[in-house]
């Protein structure tokens, strides 16, 4: 990884370790410090580090505002753990396991304040009714993707479409809101704005479907969750929907069988489906997919009016991501 | 009730009913549009009208700020009823009864961002980050007072000033808001800003005194709730929390008796720790805590720099809403 971008994820842990959020009652403000100590990427806040730093050079000084949408990000998966009853969030307690979950309820609430808070108390005057119009939408629409997804799950038949619109919802639009605010308090090219936030779009789509990718197909060796999980459970990723739309004959009656199946032996489970998906193609055509995705992504930080060398740290980062678990 | 105030209530539930709210995914927007249509007396957003009536003519203009407060209140409604289990909520199903947990989490969710959208739609541009500054606050203080709540009930011994301090942040700092709120939209003067804070604040610990007053003494017949509900369930409130701390000797026993049965008729439950309060004075000891906060907040009316003739339409409102129950 590039060495200013190690940088940047250094300083937006020490801004976020420096945060108290608060002290009384401690049953508020300790689940808020946890989730924010389990670390994590820090993609959020590092986007927009990334994108600021194709306009001007003091990246340090969109920190504070930067770490906002962590907050926010942290908000939305203490209350998605809850829903979707979560023991564990990257390899630790989740907040209502290890409390409860009213104080789970009510410290992701104070969060999503926290998050506003942060966004006000940093972003210049003239800047901050943009930023928070645009943060309000993203943040409906990140609610909106839950809610989608939580209804997938009742759900017999998904189509592709609907799921990609889930997916832009649930996880993109952060991405894009996260470029376009490095963007807006960077400067005030509007046009370069939209580019900034449909970059983030097009690379969080493809990076979901990454992640259906390497649910199946990672090596178990380096992967953090149990590889096939998503088999097992029959959640509804891209590879699954494009599975049960494209089967037909002996693999639909194969198919069928597992998603019904109650007793059964887990590694038996993900080898079989995995037999259906490779004789449906359903990695290659994922893979295109996402590749799809990743291209627009590209063709975006191409269209900047920003210097080439400044994007060439982007295009690493992206490309390091991509290329790293696969 | 004064005709004024009888047309500002029409004019803040005209601009509730014509809110949308959002269309899809419908589980996300109906409990919305669920909870705001289930009424209640619009007291936060009538408080802003009230406010800034004492300064300014056309109230009409604030109405879809001020809406932005009864928003926030219903998410907190929402929210609440799931940490506290409620099944009702004004004689209606809660959300969360009605759809279930992570709806009725993720329909909060959105609301409290739908209340910074109407801040930030229908707030001067110039007033907006004082607003929102002061509404973080009290966002987080409405938190801190739930979650101290919900420790209450863990604990053995509650401090009257701990509890007054509980329901000033659960409760008080929003009618303060509130109040102050209509003040901000309507003038600059920074001391009448925090008078009606204060104002808020003091009245509405009175009121809530008063509710838990109500709760023992009510006329049955017009009492929304089962009169005795909070002695049945050992609710905290100031009576009990003073009745524990002056009984002694056969009143202490049979307090403690009362307080740890487990099987027990209801209504004999309620006469015997009424007759305790009573042995103990405790109807008259809270009724001067409340008459203090009453007092406090009719001199911060006092004190404002407004026309008499339109003080007198709160004073009038809030001595309206004294009576009506007692």
């Amino acid at each position: 990884m590039n060495q200013s971008i190690k940088e940047y994820i250094i300083s937006i842990n020490s801004a976020i370790e420096q945060e108290n959020f608060g002290d009384k009652p401690q049953e508020l403000y300790e689940p808020i410090r946890y989730i924010m100590s389990l670390g994590g990427k820090r993609m959020r806040p590092l986007l927009s580090l990334l994108s600021y730093q194709l306009y001007k050079e003091n990246t340090k000084d969109i920190v504070p505002a930067s770490v906002a949408v962590e907050i926010f990000h942290n908000f939305t998966l203490m209350h998605d753990d809850i829903m979707d009853n979560a023991p564990l969030r990257r390899g630790q307690q989740t907040v209502h396991e290890k409390w409860n979950s009213p104080v789970a309820i009510l410290s992701g609430d104070v969060m999503l304040v926290k998050a506003y808070q942060q966004f006000i108390a940093h972003c210049p005057i003239e800047k901050l009714t943009e930023i928070l119009q645009k943060f309000n939408q993203c943040a409906i629409e990140v609610c909106e993707g839950q809610q989608i997804d939580m209804n997938f799950e009742e759900m017999e038949q998904v189509h592709e479409d609907d799921y990609i619109e889930m997916i832009r919802l649930k996880t993109a639009v952060l991405l894009g809101f996260s470029l376009e605010l490095g963007g807006i308090l960077a400067m005030d090219n509007e046009a370069d704005h939209a580019l900034l936030y449909q970059m983030g779009v097009n690379a969080g789509i493809g990076f979901q479907l990454m992640d259906d990718l390497l649910d199946v197909y990672a090596d178990q060796e380096k992967f953090g969750k149990q590889v096939g999980g998503d088999i097992i459970a029959n959640k509804k990723t891209y590879l699954l929907i494009k599975a049960k739309e494209l089967a037909s004959g002996e693999n639909s009656i194969k198919l069928n069988h597992w998603l019904n199946a109650k007793d059964f032996d887990k590694e038996e489970k993900v080898n079989a489906v995995k037999d259906i998906y490779d004789d449906l193609n359903i990695k290659k055509l994922t893979e295109a997919k996402m590749n799809q995705y990743f291209e627009k992504a590209f063709q975006n930080l191409d269209d900047l009016d920003a210097p080439a060398e400044k994007k060439l740290i982007i295009k690493d980062f992206f490309n390091y991501l991509i290329n790293r678990e696969q």
